[in-house]
């Protein structure tokens, strides 16, 4: 697929991909993606990713339910990022909470800003 | 620094980091960091990166002038990737566009969404 040619998928076979909600703009995540990951994601509409510990492609929410429907997927100008605009169901942290990016640096710290959703 | 202490860095010392316009959202680009670069963005309130081609950490903005003013630092819930909230003075992205996400998949292909400013 030429959409794949395009992906300067790094050293290990990767590339990683911020998701980011389509309605608020809120960054939500950044995981990686294999070409495999890329595909299955083009093709049935729902992110997926490769996991680095379990060393395996994986739709996210598959176990949670917490499924992220694609509604744009961009490429960086050096073709080693994406960005994908997504409709998140549920949270889209494992901790439980809406966004990974729940600490926020206050002076020497890392401050948690956010908790999990009950 | 304890802040330090809870980055995951990668085996080549590394950590992305995702700069978001604060204002309007919108995902402007992703660039590492090192340690160094992490402090210096803190001592200083400017975003700096680390260039892995180039193999030095550098100030965003040096020489073209479009420098990254932080607002806020966040970190996700691993601990190894970086959001910042950045004042962006001018384009962000090297082409001389307003973000470096300016391919859109559509179909099998690549699409440039957006023109560099003039």
């Amino acid at each position: 697929m030429s959409l794949l040619s395009q992906i300067k998928f790094n050293d290990t076979g990767l590339v990683p991909a911020i998701a980011q909600d389509a309605e608020t703009g809120r960054v939500l995540m950044m995981a990686w993606m294999n070409a495999e990951a890329v595909e299955q994601t083009l093709a049935t509409g729902f992110a997926h990713y490769y996991s680095r510990s379990r060393q395996k492609q994986w739709k996210k929410g598959e176990s949670s339910g917490h499924i992220q429907k694609v509604m744009g997927m961009y490429l960086d100008c050096d073709g080693d990022t994406i960005l994908i605009k997504i409709e998140q169901t549920g949270p889209a942290c494992h901790t439980n909470r809406e966004s990974c990016f729940y600490r926020q640096q206050q002076g020497a710290e890392w401050i948690i800003i956010e908790e999990p959703i009950r």
